[in-house]
């Protein structure tokens, strides 16, 4: 039987929340087995840019990362956010180490080709070769790796990268030699036909109804390649939910089937 | 017989001077043997800082951290600056891991007492109860540490740290474990006799001339703590010179006796 990983994502909106925050990392360190964690950025990226005067721009949600901006998202996650959450996830009692996709050589990825938009420095990770080997080896030696969203080409460049993304992608790398769950958390209670209404969760979703809902225009929009990428990690056979940053122990959520 | 392991600190001087920086990377890679980088932060976080229009105040060459500042440090030492040396001894073929000693909990700190000077969030390292364990695991595992100057206090903050004494607190430490030689390089040939003539460079330095020259004010202020740093390690029968950061593999510099 291979031994449990569970993979756990918290987004930006939850990195900006300080109390939800200390609580998912304290709910986060006392799961059962072997843990990774992937955060997002959250807002701290586009406020230091404002600060230094780097305009932000965004195409479908997703951040044009030229090299002044890649400057700020190595700053705000790879340094301030991640280093703030290593600290208190050691204060917790939990042996976190902060990694990019860089750091052993965990995570290579491969800059987006340009097609309608040039995303700039913006990593597509090479799923075959995540370095499954030392992170099994940090990971049996007792530490929980907690990563920011950057990658790097392996000829001396960072990228930045999905962070849902990277969560199936490790998620579906270790699943070799793990029995892997990912656990998309947010701050909602999981997949909603409302996403105004906290109550019209969707307890189980199939691909199917997963497609359905999204041709009938149902999910929102930037729900859609998070669960796209939930979906592809549930083909390797990665257990999947989505839930609330708060419910990260409590069988509230979306499960994927 | 213990094993070999170097330990080389690169100043800011080295980090921000792009040429001299990849020249030195590439020879530490070479090095035989297991290895350990510590670097400092250069000039990015006062130019940072002032981007931010957050002030710099520094005594005696050290950087007073108020909580803003220690924020822009996080982001510069633990994040530019650690990440992108990181992404370049990758492409070098060096299996690099960057830290800050919150990460893998490696190196603890104290809060600096409020005496004179509040230096604010700066952290003494306590150097008995730096993880020797957790840090042979990563060497013994062909890893290579990268440090960036910051520490914690094991209870959720960070601390900025003395990059010299972060260098020589873990030569100390590990010098129980390793045949351990340290190796300070900046922009200088090493210890010099006139800080604006290269050529005279003191080749061998015993503790007893470098207090003769410390009273008779030939040495350099801001050369002092490092020395002093320098000569705690050789005490601790680890190997040390300055030198060079041009100079990492070649004889050129000050051995200390």
């Amino acid at each position: 039987m291979k031994p449990k990983l569970t993979i756990v994502k918290i987004g930006g909106n939850v990195i900006d929340d300080p109390e939800m925050l200390q609580t998912v990392l304290k709910e986060f360190g006392q799961l059962d087995g072997a843990k990774l964690l992937v955060h997002g950025g959250g807002k701290i990226a586009s406020d230091i840019s404002k600060r230094l005067k780097i305009p932000t721009q965004m195409v479908d949600g997703r951040r044009v990362t030229d090299a002044t901006t890649l400057e700020v998202v190595t700053m705000v996650y790879g340094g301030l956010v991640n280093k703030n959450i290593i600290a208190l996830l050691q204060s917790l009692g939990t042996d976190a180490i902060g990694l990019t996709g860089a750091d052993a050589n965990t995570i290579t990825a491969h800059k987006r080709a340009v097609k309608e938009v040039d995303y700039g420095f913006v990593g597509d990770i090479d799923v075959a070769n995540i370095n499954t080997k030392k992170l099994s080896f940090l990971i049996n030696g007792g530490l929980v790796p907690v990563f920011c969203a950057l990658t790097h080409d392996k000829q001396g460049q960072l990228l930045n990268t999905n962070a849902d993304t990277m969560a199936s992608s490790l998620a579906i790398a270790l699943s070799g030699e793990y029995d892997t769950e990912l656990i998309y958390c947010f701050e909602k209670n999981g997949v909603l036909l409302d996403v105004e209404d906290d109550n019209s969760l969707i307890r189980e979703l199939t691909y199917l109804h997963f497609q359905q809902l999204k041709d009938d225009g149902v999910i929102h929009q930037g729900m859609i390649p998070k669960l796209d990428n939930a979906f592809l990690a549930k083909r390797h056979n990665v257990g999947v939910t989505v839930k609330h940053a708060l419910n990260l122990t409590s069988p509230i959520g979306t499960s994927l089937l």
